[in-house]
């Protein structure tokens, strides 16, 4: 692994060929948002590239799709954007481990396994860091460009809510409003931050009213089954924008959000109000992600996924 | 009324002298931070003042106050942030009506009461509008001007989500957050958006439980009365932070929150999703506020209410 600057990123990017582009499993609006607009940047470069997710788009997502089909090719080049690790590559592990020419992230827990690579753990969204790449190359924004960066940007600081949202974060956004002044920000907002399914809403006061308050109500669970989302007519998968409901209440320092995944494993999402590092917790619980927004994968009942879950934080505490 | 310029006001208030600033009742992030922001500069320039505000500044706000008791004295200068109406002013209204020297304000709907009026309704908020004028008034920013003027386009933004958001707005955010970087913005942003007590919480569940779905889901309506909020240990004028609730559900317009304040008076938020502009709604029930968030207030019981509500939604849908 060589870690390369922004200009040389740039450079790789104007001469490679018939690239796949890969972003993480259980995609998001930032890995959607650099997946997307890479594939329009590159098409202005004359080369052609696909999108590869192990998991389908989710519909809110749709207006930051190219409106043509992608054609299929044998890659010359593998890209990814915004994986810190091959493992959630998913299912497309298996082909592309170790193939991975250049990859462009913002995670600190990146774990360098392609043969270049640019981080810029500093960065509010891999979105971030491809807006100066794509400055780099010269590239002419277009509003489909605009609308994605927009959104992984928007949709990984919490709309401008959390730490990771800096002046840079603020200067970028304020830049592509400028140069698209007509793009219905406020609207993309509402999708990604604000409308929610009446089952979401159903489930959403599930949650509230269920709400564990452990530690002293420094750490709150709050839990779904499959069965209780079948009840509410609510895809666990819709549930993403759910993972800060623990964070809510006054008091509390860790907010952890439990989803079942398959019968017995539950994916978890922990989020910090203030300083406890949960990357280091879900690290040691065999996952990762940022300080403040983290992940990983806990298997076993209700009750031991409990009890490893307040084990690991109360450790920190 | 005579409309002054940005330079004007700069000018204007660098030579004023013993200055009330008046901000307007049940007092929200924008006109709390434009107050405080506003004596703080005044002080950098010697003048004495005093903000006024008819109700008492919300405890989570109290990081906005300057350390400093505020002492009396008889002004010779009456100033107004924020404040679009002097019957905002509420029981101050008697005493000050028809005697502001210069009032600063984004609201479109101002009515011109001051005699000297800076109104930007571009602007996202009064603290946006005073950012430039005390750049024009060569201010040097300090911390506590810096919360102020943030916590002021924060909140009336819905952190940066709402249409009112501009590339200046993110520009001028940019530019603080790089003069004042360990400022801990994601603090400020949780104490306004994400934390509520318990009490607020079972309010909020109570009130998504309760929605009310009108007009095929294009109206939603939430209402609280005083024995609610009493039920669930919550006082009324804490519940600010949830007049957008109603807007969460697919397909709705005009999302309604309305709360008891007296017997029989009702206090009514009006949002809108989209394009409905609710501050014409609001003036036809003797209200007003902004295109996309606007308010008045309705007497009568219950369901008195909600005819009148309705009836006027409807006439525009």
């Amino acid at each position: 692994m060589t870690p390369i600057s922004i200009e040389e990123t740039a450079a790789f990017l104007t001469q490679c060929k018939d690239a796949y582009i890969l972003i993480h499993r259980s995609p998001d609006g930032d890995c959607i948002g650099s997946g997307y607009s890479l594939q329009a940047v590159l098409k202005q470069f004359g080369i052609r590239s696909r999108v590869l997710c192990d998991d389908p788009i989710p519909h809110r997502f749709g207006y930051l799709l190219p409106d043509e089909e992608e054609e299929d090719f044998e890659p010359q080049c593998i890209l990814s954007v915004d994986v810190a690790d091959e493992a959630l590559f998913g299912s497309l592990q298996e082909r592309f481990a170790g193939k991975v020419d250049l990859c462009v992230d913002h995670h600190v827990s990146n774990n360098g396994y392609a043969a270049r690579l640019l981080v810029e753990p500093e960065a509010s969204a891999a979105c971030e860091v491809l807006y100066k790449v794509y400055r780099a190359m010269g590239v002419k924004m277009n509003k489909q460009i605009a609308m994605c960066l927009y959104t992984g940007i928007a949709t990984d600081t919490g709309c401008f809510k959390y730490s990771n949202a800096s002046a840079d974060t603020h200067l970028i956004v304020s830049e592509i409003m400028r140069e698209f002044p007509h793009i219905r920000y406020d609207l993309i907002n509402r999708e990604m931050f604000t409308v929610k399914t009446r089952g979401q809403l159903a489930a959403e006061t599930f949650m509230l009213r269920n709400m564990e308050y452990h530690a002293d109500g420094r750490i709150t669970i709050v839990w779904a089954t499959k069965a209780i989302c079948e009840q509410h007519g609510v895809d666990v998968k819709d549930m993403e924008g759910l993972t800060s409901l623990g964070l809510q209440p006054e008091g509390v320092e860790v907010g952890i959000t439990v989803r079942e995944r398959e019968n017995g494993e539950f994916k978890v999402s922990m989020r910090s109000a203030r300083d406890v590092n949960v990357s280091a917790i879900c690290q040691s619980l065999g996952g990762g992600g940022h300080v403040k927004a983290a992940g990983c994968t806990v298997s076993g009942t209700i009750d031991e996924m409990r009890r490893t879950l307040l084990a690991a934080v109360e450790a920190v505490l």
